[in-house]
């Protein structure tokens, strides 16, 4: 036996706080290359992530890293200022181009976990991970490509979960991204955007979601009208948790594959979009961080972060293509809540306010 | 809007112990009918769940069923002898044939979770359900069958996953299963017996180790010394969390389509390993229950059953297989704790207890 247990006695008699936990070191580690090439952990984000020399300073590529890189920036300097302590950053780039900058607040004064995270991906995928960043059903060729190799790729993208403490501030999300493949098998490169915000609270505040979806209203229509419908909608159909036939939370936009437009006019949308989280959630979070709660009210929350575990672990599909193209687990992980609860065959009783939180998770609503 | 929210002042002024839960009414609701029929709630299990007058009392389906179903008997029986609290049961049945029976202890005096389920299934499945079911790359059949509709099947199982309460008491699971399929498609239908008996511990015990794997031992050098060899790597191999490169536990046995003897033989084999879950099992619980523990040993605890939650909605073949063909959610999600928790980036120190766990569950060792 190579390695001998501690006595017992040594585990027992050591006593630490319950916030203290001074034998887990939080260094890093380099992950085995999978489909993306190892990280390189750098002391400092570099001032690019795109390939020097490569990538041309005025590509669709490197404006959208200006625009997640300073979005990053802004939003964590407003998380920070309400809850009064400063994000974690891990930042580490690969030999094959690429990198990524993950700002992580643990147990916080507001926030119990809150990441934001940006990740710039030279690599190439295996097909199905190919289809299921795209979200379609077979690859872009026909069966007889499905063996020839695997689909260089370009990713780049900005991602958040923010999960408070307060079970009546709720959890919010948002992710943008834009992608890139080479030319393949004989079959063009192709780009396209995608992303959104949705919001997930634990209870259920009319004026919050009218104040939440109302600011995403506003974005999409300075941009085209279809937009707040179709995402609006696109939202609600892409967070359901199918086995149990409810949403994880109440929504907001989302949309994949946007490439109907020219590159220039799909950027200016999305960075407004992004540009708009923190107008569209904090003001929620300041209303209900001193919210008075029961054990009751938090048991709750518990139950609803679990629901969104299962979401993010058996459906959504980042984690999915972050899983299978051998990205950072902890950076995809993150998305995952300091604390979760299952309790079994737990139904809400008619009436009470969990039960109309859950009727709004299965019976989506129009908020504006 | 249909449904008004209750004045907050109303929700916040209510106080309830943390354990109290009047709100949440446990009743079952069925589900929606997918791909096995909808479930019918009863008072009291029937005495078989086979269909009447269709399957014989002799066939290994009838054998196989009064196997798991005393096994469930006694196996409740011995935990709440050690619990002190008694398993709550819910029992239904399928217009189509098949029901089961869950039964699930909740914050007991030693087990936060403890559910051991039974269930019987006629139905038909997509061939990736029967794909999962099996383990299969490929369907049984070429690909001219992947559009030929749906597999029918019968399916009967015990299931079960016990998380104590003390950090020092492990986690158990056991599954066991009988999977038949009719001829479909001009293929013959096929048979095979699945299962196995795992043991999660957040903290090494190196004697426990050497009673559990050395009772499972035992079992199969009973019946086949090729089998523990065997089957203790597959459950190494089975229950790796890929996109951690670790394992939930510290194993045990597993296997999949055992059908290389006559069904008889292989039932006696089953119907032992069932039968040595609360021998092989129980004494690390007895032992370990009143253990002192710190905030740090419970966090540490509860870091691993995040993991436990990751490979199980990840990984798990039984949970996909229940997802996919409709299952009862409630039943199949059981196996998840009552409480996770997910830290960022938390490498335990080298040569601490929490780093030897790890190294146990990335390095798997043999034990007996």
């Amino acid at each position: 036996m190579a390695h001998s247990m501690l006595p017992k006695s040594t585990r027992q008699v050591k006593q630490v706080g319950a916030r203290s936990c001074k034998r887990f070191s939080c260094k890093a580690i380099a992950t085995a290359e999978k489909g993306i090439g190892a990280e390189l952990y750098v002391d400092a984000a570099p001032g690019s992530l795109l390939r020097p020399g490569v990538d041309s300073g005025n590509s669709i590529k490197a404006k959208f890293e200006k625009v997640i890189r300073d979005a990053q920036d802004s939003i964590c300097k407003s998380i920070e200022d309400i809850d009064g302590t400063k994000f974690r950053q891990d930042a580490w780039t690969r030999a094959d181009g690429g990198g990524g900058i993950t700002r992580v607040m643990q147990d916080g004064n507001v926030w119990e976990k809150a990441g934001v995270n940006v990740s710039v991906v030279y690599g190439t995928m295996p097909p199905e991970a190919y289809r299921a960043a795209r979200g379609a059903t077979s690859a872009p060729g026909s069966a007889k490509d499905a063996s020839a190799g695997r689909v260089p790729f370009f990713a780049a993208g900005i991602s958040s979960v923010m999960h408070p403490k307060n079970p009546f501030a709720p959890t919010m999300h948002f992710n943008y991204r834009y992608f890139e493949t080479d030319e393949w098998n004989g079959l063009p490169g192709q780009w396209w955007f995608g992303g959104g915000t949705d919001i997930t609270p634990s209870y259920l505040d009319e004026e919050d979601m009218k104040h939440f979806h109302g600011a995403y209203k506003k974005v999409c229509d300075r941009h085209d009208p279809s937009y707040h419908p179709r995402f609006k909608q696109w939202c609600d159909d892409y967070f359901l948790i199918q086995h149990r036939g409810e949403r994880r939370g109440l929504g907001g936009i989302f949309f994949d594959d946007l490439n109907d437009k020219d590159p220039e006019t799909i950027l200016k949308f999305s960075t407004d979009c992004v540009n708009n989280v923190v107008e569209a959630y904090c003001p929620l979070v300041v209303k209900h961080k001193d919210d008075i709660f029961t054990p009751e009210n938090k048991q709750w929350q518990q139950l609803r972060r679990g629901r969104y575990v299962e979401f993010n672990l058996v459906y959504d599909r980042g984690t999915t293509f972050g899983l299978k193209t051998g990205g950072r687990i902890e950076s995809i992980l993150m998305s995952l809540p300091l604390t979760a609860s299952w309790m079994y065959d737990m139904q809400p009783q008619p009436g009470s306010p969990e039960f109309e939180l859950l009727d709004c998770c299965k019976n989506p609503r129009t908020w504006v």
